[in-house]
């Protein structure tokens, strides 16, 4: 056997493990009794562990080093063995002990964090997020050396290979400075416009699954693949040929649960058009999270909060909760799907707002990893952040720092993904539109088909074999540009 | 860290591996959409073949080698040890490979085999059984060697530490020999009592669940800990603190689905009670399947087929169908829960005809492990044996050699544990009743507290502190014997 196809081999297996992982999270996300929190803890960090063992075995160095001296490898193979050698790299620069106490002090930590977010009671987590940072700036400085980037950077790269803050920041200030008059302009159109009106209740849990999983085989969700549950946060995870999407309902406001639905299809459809070939493999993994989260807002915010796709819903979700009168009519819920409010909560914050939320937690996480803020000190300057970016301040630390799991898992670096991706997700669907001109009038049909083939194509099927950056290139001929996402938002929220 | 020390450390990984195990063969079992099966098969195989090599590795035999050296060890030290050393004998006598070759190859057959059996075609099951028959010799005769006994005991002894053939075979043929003549009597006197009515339904899956719960929660089950959920065959799995059973429901008939829960608690309980102290580690672990299956027994056959549970039962099934009428009466009800008849299925069968069921496929396995049965006549094998048996003779492989999940699934070995576990259920019911005269009587109160009291302190809390023999001897003064048995099964059915 080749060094190459033994590197196969072993990846295939370290792609078991990261499915066993995603199986085991999904669970403890969704279905868990609560007493198995401090085994699971337990069984997560020794799977991880051993993941990194596996992957920075010395064996797997001169493997590498082996099969990167053959000029022969075809390009998916090139790209596999690139994807295998960043994995080396990452993991061979913390040891397995520091993984597995990471792995402990996060799941310790959210399951505190769990508590202290609907106390608003920041002090009580406090200690143990000061450790998780602890330990996530030990990983940061190890990986920044051997990559030869900023400990943040080191951190961001995990979610997002290759992302570094001098492409990232001047993207986030363009948008900074562009969103708060914007937003001013938004408002006051929205103020002239009839308002949204929230068809009356109850919508029963059970009403709203069906909805949601009727529009997500119109998507493309493939059932005999994945399935859908209930879980505090909504999320996609699962495994290979097994992607599990989740949501949560509000029996007084379907409004959120379903559109979590459809943001989480997107993701999956990623997952369910990944190359078949290279399954379990690196580069059949998905291009990172900015372009994850692309796929996701692509379904969510670019085609289903179109005035076609409500056309077509508007029906459906009428009939799903026997609605009557104009409430249900797909003007009005086109203008409550496209509701513009400067809230406090990240994840309900429509698309006009949103990238204030995360820019603010961009700057944050940058100066807490580097040092230049405490642990202590992060609730005001959530606070001010939050004022100064989106002028109004949280009245409490749940409606403030408290408020995303991320910090309180160990995900720093993660944030950025967001907005990055929702800029990736307007180029795409300019691209996709202009490249077939029946995507759009297709989904006022319910048929997303046509969407979906172009996304197959140019996206989903693959891979990792480009950056991210090369396949955005390739798909919608240019590099990341806030200009589109900016030109979306106006055409959608001042020219209605 | 001493070298015991460091085994303990190690063995707590190997603990949280089976605990990742557990959670996904559960999920396998109950909710994974059907196309995750390919991709879960080679997750199972990748985690069973690390697990491998963590006990088989070399170090592991050092240190064991060290740690027996030492005289100092406190006794649960000592047999924490002694299951080391047995775990490890039996993981180096086979290598990575075949642990995981075998992994596939059983996913792949009880694929198969899910399709076969209600088709009712053994041929097409017939090459994967052979072929995982074939790796299964080959991992026994490994093992024969090492163990000192027989090929078809080194599988025993997966599942029944230290269980040999000689020690079962005059057990189990006392029973061939008593029960044929037995069961004409009890039928005989069934006969002559009224006939068991089964009440009228529709007996819908939510009341049937809503029921088992609160029955669940009255013997002890700790649903912080735990779940209820549905599968094709009841099961107790999961892991540590998060024990979970399944039952199923057919909406014409709630007295199987009800006594799957009881079973399955009875398994839960045991698991619940393991010594907190040492969760993780293999003396922590359930003393074998025969002990086991006893704990399930002694619920569900030796505690709740009695006339006590009966009058305390029968009003809650009552109320929870809205039942009215003589049908529902504790007499009626016990007499449809202790009915005898000879029947094809193993898991429909009652307690008398039980063993018949057992015996003949631990006659066959032992012959397809030797080498003396083959695939191929295996059909006509189990149905002779059958009829030989009980008198009575499938119609078809679906009620014959196809209907039990465990050899297409490479369990070998597994199937005496039941009956073992049925003959010592006997005896720890009597010892417990005869050290509290309560037991019996609180039952009939709903109150399982002085049962689970004795339980937990004989049996629960020892973990595998003892061997199996020593630990019977030990709470009931005697070692297994068929006597207690079958006196049991004279005072139940035709002293009635």
């Amino acid at each position: 056997m080749s060094p190459y196809n033994h590197l196969e081999d072993h990846f295939a297996r370290i792609g078991n493990l990261d499915d066993a992982v995603g199986l085991l999270h999904w669970d403890m996300s969704t279905i868990m009794p609560k007493g198995g929190a401090g085994a699971r803890a337990e069984q997560m960090a020794t799977l991880r562990r051993l993941r990194h063992s596996l992957v920075a075995a010395p064996e797997v160095a001169d493997l590498l080093n082996e099969a990167e001296a053959n000029n022969n490898l075809a390009p998916w193979q090139e790209a596999n063995l690139a994807e295998m050698r960043r994995a080396q790299i990452h993991a061979s620069a913390v040891e397995g002990k520091l993984i597995e106490a990471l792995s402990k002090a996060c799941a310790a930590c959210e399951m505190i964090w769990r508590e202290a977010r609907p106390a608003a009671d920041f002090a009580r987590v406090r200690p143990a997020l000061t450790e998780i940072l602890r330990l996530g700036r030990e990983v940061a400085a190890a990986k920044a050396e051997i990559l030869e980037c900023s400990p943040y950077e080191a951190l961001l790269d995990e979610w997002e290979p290759g992302g570094r803050t001098h492409a990232i920041d001047p993207v986030f200030d363009d948008l900074a400075n562009f969103l708060p008059d914007f937003t001013d302009q938004v408002l006051e159109a929205q103020a002239k416009s009839p308002p949204a009106r929230l068809p009356k209740g109850p919508f029963p849990a059970e009403k709203q699954r069906m909805l949601g999983e009727k529009l997500m085989a119109k998507l493309g969700f493939d059932f005999e693949r994945g399935r859908l549950d209930q879980s505090h946060h909504p999320f996609c995870g699962g495994a290979t040929d097994d992607v599990r999407i989740t949501t949560r309902y509000d029996e007084n406001d379907f409004v959120e649960g379903l559109m979590a639905i459809l943001h989480e299809t997107g993701h999956a459809l990623y997952e369910f058009g990944l190359p078949k070939d290279w399954q379990r493999q690196p580069v059949g993994r998905a291009r990172g999270m900015a372009m994850h989260e692309s796929q996701s807002l692509l379904i969510e915010m670019q085609a289903c909060r179109t005035k076609e796709f409500m056309m077509y819903a508007a029906p459906l979700m009428r009939k799903a909760f026997g609605g009557r009168g104009p409430d249900w009519g797909a003007s009005n819920l086109h203008r409550l799907y496209t509701r513009v409010q400067r809230s406090f909560i990240r994840t309900e914050a429509d698309e006009v707002t949103y990238p204030a939320h995360v820019i603010l937690r961009y700057r944050l996480e940058k100066a807490m990893v580097v040092g230049d803020l405490e642990i202590a000190d992060l609730p005001g300057a959530f606070n001010d952040g939050l004022e100064a970016l989106l002028g109004i301040r949280p009245p409490d630390d749940a409606k403030g720092c408290l408020q995303d799991i991320h910090w309180y898992a160990g995900a720093w670096g993660y944030f950025p993904t967001y907005t990055l991706g929702a800029i990736a997700a307007a180029q795409l669907f300019e691209a996709a539109k202009k490249a077939n001109p029946e995507i759009l009038p297709s989904i006022g049909r319910g048929d997303f088909a046509p969407l979906l083939t172009w996304l197959r194509t140019n996206i989903h099927s693959k891979g990792s074999l480009q950056s991210m950056p090369d396949l955005l290139v390739a798909a919608t001929g240019r590099k990341l540009d806030p200009k589109t996402y900016k030109s979306h938002l106006k055409e959608r929220y001042l020219n209605t």
